[in-house]
């Protein structure tokens, strides 16, 4: 009891958390219009489209890297790599791909593994839960983010708490 | 052994990731220039300075709601009864005030609570470990839109992985 008694969350949780998350960063990509998708910029940022590819090499690097303990370096993943998609649906399908795997590959993490030290994509050292929320994190700052472009394109976009 | 193979992250490793959050967010407000940072606006939306309240208040009504089990209304917050910071060291003492708030009160938080159901702001259904994550969250949202905000002002923000 000593042990549980320091704990916050558990496993079924966060998996909810971040799908949830998943969930409404893929409403924000549909909100688009397609054209604005893969060009709109404020302030000389990337346009959503690339954010989005982001999130998914780190979603889909990440967890395979997490479950198998061995990690992708950057010039490997796909967008890195040249393979953009062009159009909103073959975003959305990747986006729908990786959403899978995580829910494939999760049960395999162990508590153990969330506490062990890892080196994320060979570059970033840290515990596994924290490089989980690093992806999770970085996936609601480029969400903000588009939702500053939504706006000032005229479109209202879905409301921030809704995650189904 | 069976409960705490099912548990993530830990009470202090929660407080660091919220703490470390608020003092990247800390330096947003410091990094925008005192008359923008209470009216610069894309797309129509807020200044980051309301944002920050937003923030403050949820901060400091969530931590002593979680705590005590005694929630504000919404109409009793702060920035809302008109209390609103007039320039940006106001804002940023009222921000170092709150920080020491959620040091102070976390310790007082169990397990058991975190995994209770509860009514936050009298409003919002949902697991006390919940309604934590959804402050987080809507400050990495909202701190995320700073970042255009800042970009669009031809102005650098600091790195997003800066937490201490």
């Amino acid at each position: 009891m000593t042990e549980t008694a320091n704990f916050v969350i558990n496993h079924d949780q966060l998996l909810e958390h971040w799908q949830g998350h998943r969930a409404l960063t893929r409403k924000i990509i549909e909100a688009f219009p397609e054209d604005k998708l893969f060009s709109y910029s404020v302030g000389g940022m990337r346009p959503f489209s690339e954010m989005a590819m982001e999130m998914i090499d780190m979603a889909e690097g990440g967890i395979s890297g997490i479950v198998s303990g061995e990690w992708k370096s950057l010039d490997d993943l796909g967008h890195v790599n040249g393979n953009m998609p062009k159009t909103k649906d073959e975003l959305l399908n990747v986006w729908d791909k990786v959403t899978g795997q995580i829910n494939q590959l999760w049960p395999q993490i162990s508590s153990e593994r969330f506490q062990e030290v890892d080196l994320a994509f060979g570059l970033y050292e840290g515990p596994v839960y924290a490089t989980l929320f690093y992806f999770i994190d970085n996936e609601i700052h480029h969400r903000g983010q588009a939702y500053v472009y939504l706006r000032s394109l005229g479109i209202t976009p879905p409301p921030f708490w809704e995650r189904n």
